[in-house]
């Protein structure tokens, strides 16, 4: 690899600060049994083999009886979006089974679970690994999005995992992925193969934590990547003092990372798609808000502004939920009559039930079209590319033009348009960050030692300094409940929504008319790597509010 | 002011470093007379009592004798789109002239331009001023993009600048900005106000420079801060390893930000609109490069890449520039006929010539649009509201569905979009710009107490340590010839595009067949303040490949 950045080349030498707990040799201190958080006769009934394990700790251990200083042979796979630091935890992981026996090998499986499917691999040598560390990306080994849940593909990946002499396999992926690591684990057992399988918490939409895991690992890179883009076009916001900025964030169907963002930058406005479908609110409340923030602002002067909309919102309008489900529905029933349609629009209004056909006539053009011509392969509406900022601030004029015309509201409301979401993913991990993966690998590596399985890597106590931080490995059955997918109850990783008692919520709604009203914008900057330790190893502010809240 | 981020906390403390010959009392040296770059004769009778002035250059001066102490009272003004470091061009100042006396005084016109005309302003205090050193934006007293180009705004400002006792007004601005600086200092000079007027060459677009002036500032600091996140879209691009991305970055006509940043970061194709124009290339022939490319990688086995789009690009293809000219007048004479018509796409295509009627059938449907419906005030399209990066991923699509009809593709074409601009314009600035600025402030201070006018604040020798920078003043007549604005022949400082035949353009020209094949990305990672200097205190690369062919 040639043609290095500056910064690449001076952050490759970083020395991730390791908790005193992995520092050396361990102990392992196993706890109670454990209990799924809910459904548990289901739960335990989908996994005899692996339901009900204790949460493991690790303490440092001075003495030196009984370690084993065999080599490990262990196979790393990506699974899904790129998160900040994946290649910390890979190096950790490295580095852990060297430091046991330096004959001890890692393989990378490419681009994702196919890798393992299809027996595509490299090994990760020294030389490879030092390329890595603590850059961002997945670009070491790739990624992918194939689910690993079919016993066919266990099988297959079976067979390789026994060529390479391999005893572990550490699945690096959300919520998903490391539901998926727990069935494979439980298959492995069953079927006695005698290779663990250990998941690490990834993802940079923050959905995956839960009592044991504080956050997954890329949130706080992500978040403080769109924080610095977010603060410099506030800044700019009120420099100009013209434009109403609307920022639609990544997240999936959480709000995790427009909240810290919000936490972060104290925008005029952010929404909160959980607080939106708690209320019942509807897209109109939605934007009668927005505008009633644009026109009291207005009324002081200030006819510039920044709305923060996570990328989910539209499927947490209960209203806006029931009219994508009866499109998709008569859409995939009517396909060819409304292919053939002379005017598709009307089409759908005449079609559609009363109270649904009011609020696809009352979207704008643009808007309505995405929802009914841009469907993916099984006919569904494609939420994602929905541009609700565009939907939004449309919207939010057209009530401005009603409000003006009734004497209710009288400035100027030009709106400029943002998606954040690919910038964040591969960014360099922060300090936080590169250290909480480093030490995932490093521990990861322990729970190999300790031969457990269907564990997934926990570093706990992460608001306070690095060497500090508790390491360990949590069931990841004890995560888990029952779920309808895809028409089936199955066993999943239970996805963490911002929950409106935490800390950081009620932080957040404790502040929010202020920041609507007056212009309190923080301009956080850009991620510093080497600056006073004040600047450059903040944890996130919500696991901050959280912790404190607990 | 509360709330500030700790990194903003943390910079505040940053102390510039200052060139050598600004460090203490200054020297005068005044050097040959000037032309103006062209039209000599019409910019002389323009500007009888400032054109022809020396250059000056200033040199640290050990002696003590014919010092001036006097206090000077000074105005500032804003104008035109925020670029970083123009505070810390107002904290040079402030340092500047409180360093002659401590009774001078700095005025702050609100605004922009405005300011001055009505008779808005703030003194900044050293309270203010310390708030807001090393910061970005232009939030201190805002901005405007009123130009100050008639007597009478110029009469209604003498009134406030006398009032206040105001020897010097600076203007911090672009190329019309300080056109129009030179402008009201010959107006002053003429009815003998006793003010003079000096210019800051201030633009992220990189179009004020010239043999004097090597770079506007805020150049550096919006390219890094786009270089950033175009290098971490790319890590993503390289780890997911199924997109492509489609860029536009803000510049306006010039393509120096678009070439900064594909050299800073290497992506896989970056069009040059002054190639583009220089080539004569259709917009089919800029199409068919990029498709090309991606069916090159495709067969590669690389379905994915990255594209860098300067923001002026349409206005560069000649044949989109006739078709839009057409348009304008066409719809401005048919305002009536077009709005009733029923089908307005086809009441263009039936009215425009074959020529111009052929390529707007052959744009995609919303780009048409665009054209023909979103309009300024005087009818005009709004060329910058065109959203390229889609126009283009959308024909690169449909060249790419002929070219696989014709077996000469077999790939698969997922573009995803991206416009940055705001983002980068109120970044706080980098170590470059901060000095520059800061510099820059205290330089303009040498000039007033020099007592001359039309000038503008010029230090040079930008690749070096700061400490061996230039400092001096440029006559502002010096920059100027005369073009055709709104149908009369005005003097104006002549727009610097990008030069085809220097160092930055043939760098990237000689290295983008690698880049488009190959995956050569860098990743420059955030502006870094606190680290190495290899890190933190780079100048930007066009100005280093300028400064080398020259």
């Amino acid at each position: 690899m040639t043609n290095k950045s500056p910064l690449q080349i001076a952050r490759a030498a970083y020395k991730p600060k390791l908790p005193l707990a992995l520092s050396g040799a361990v102990k392992v201190i196993e706890g109670e049994k454990t209990q799924s958080v809910d459904n548990q006769a289901e739960i335990q009934a989908k996994f005899p083999n692996t339901y009900g394990l204790p949460v493991i700790r690790f303490e440092a251990d001075s003495s030196t009886k009984n370690k084993s200083k065999e080599a490990i042979n262990v196979g790393v796979i990506l699974s899904g979006g790129q998160a900040p630091g994946g290649h910390n935890v890979i190096s950790g992981l490295f580095d852990g089974i060297k430091s046991i026996n330096k004959d001890s090998r890692l393989f990378g499986f490419l681009l994702g679970p196919d890798g393992l499917i299809n027996h595509k691999y490299i090994e990760l040598t020294a030389d490879i690994i030092d390329e890595y560390r603590n850059t961002g990306g997945f670009d070491i080994i790739g990624s992918g999005r194939t689910k690993l849940e079919k016993e066919e593909q266990f099988d297959k990946g079976l067979e390789i995992v026994k060529q390479l002499g391999i005893k572990a396999l550490v699945i690096i992926g959300g919520d998903d992925s490391n539901t998926n690591a727990a069935v494979l684990a439980e298959y492995y057992k069953k079927i006695g193969a005698g290779v663990q399988v250990i998941g690490c918490p990834k993802t940079i939409d923050g959905d995956l934590k839960n009592d044991s895991i504080e956050v997954s690992f890329g949130f706080d890179t992500a978040c403080k990547v769109y924080s610095e883009v977010i603060g410099n076009i506030q800044r700019d916001c009120n420099s100009a003092k013209k434009y109403w900025h609307f920022i639609k964030l990544m997240g999936r169907s959480a709000s995790h990372i427009a909240l810290e963002c919000a936490l972060q930058t104290q925008p005029n406005v952010c929404i909160i798609s959980e607080e939106v479908e708690e209320k019942n609110m509807t897209l109109d409340d939605v934007v009668n808000y927005i505008a009633d923030i644009v026109a009291r602002r207005a009324a002081d002067g200030n006819n510039f502004g920044t709305v923060l909309i996570p990328e989910g919102l539209i499927e947490f309008i209960p209203a806006m939920k029931a009219l994508i489900a009866e499109l998709n529905d008569l859409l995939a029933k009517n396909k060819e009559e409304f292919a053939a349609a002379a005017d598709q629009r009307k089409y759908i209004i005449e079609h559609l039930t009363e109270a649904n056909a009011a609020i696809y006539a009352s979207l704008p053009l643009g808007v309505a079209r995405q929802l009914s011509l841009d469907r993916d392969p099984h006919g569904n509406v494609q939420v994602s590319l929905i541009e609700t900022e565009k939907l939004l601030s449309e919207m939010v004029g057209n009530r401005l033009a009603y409000m003006k015309a009734e004497g209710k509201y009288n400035g100027s409301f030009k709106p400029l348009h943002h998606f954040f979401g690919y910038e964040g993913r591969c960014a360099a991990p922060t300090n936080f960050d590169a250290d909480y993966c480093y030490a995932l690998g490093v521990n990861a590596t322990q729970l190999i030692k300790a031969g457990v399985t269907g564990y997934m890597s926990s570093i706990r106590n992460l608001t306070k300094p690095s060497v500090q931080w508790m390491a360990g490995g949590i069931p990841i059955t004890m995560m888990m409940n029952m779920e309808q997918r895809n028409g089936e109850q199955k066993p999943v990783i239970r996805k963490a929504l911002v929950k409106l008692e935490d800390g950081p919520f009620k932080k957040f709604a404790a502040k929010r008319e202020k920041w609507a009203r007056e212009t309190s914008y923080v301009y956080p900057g850009p991620i510093q790597y080497f600056g006073p330790s004040e600047v450059c190893d903040l944890p996130p502010m919500t696991l901050v509010y959280e912790q404190q809240s607990k």
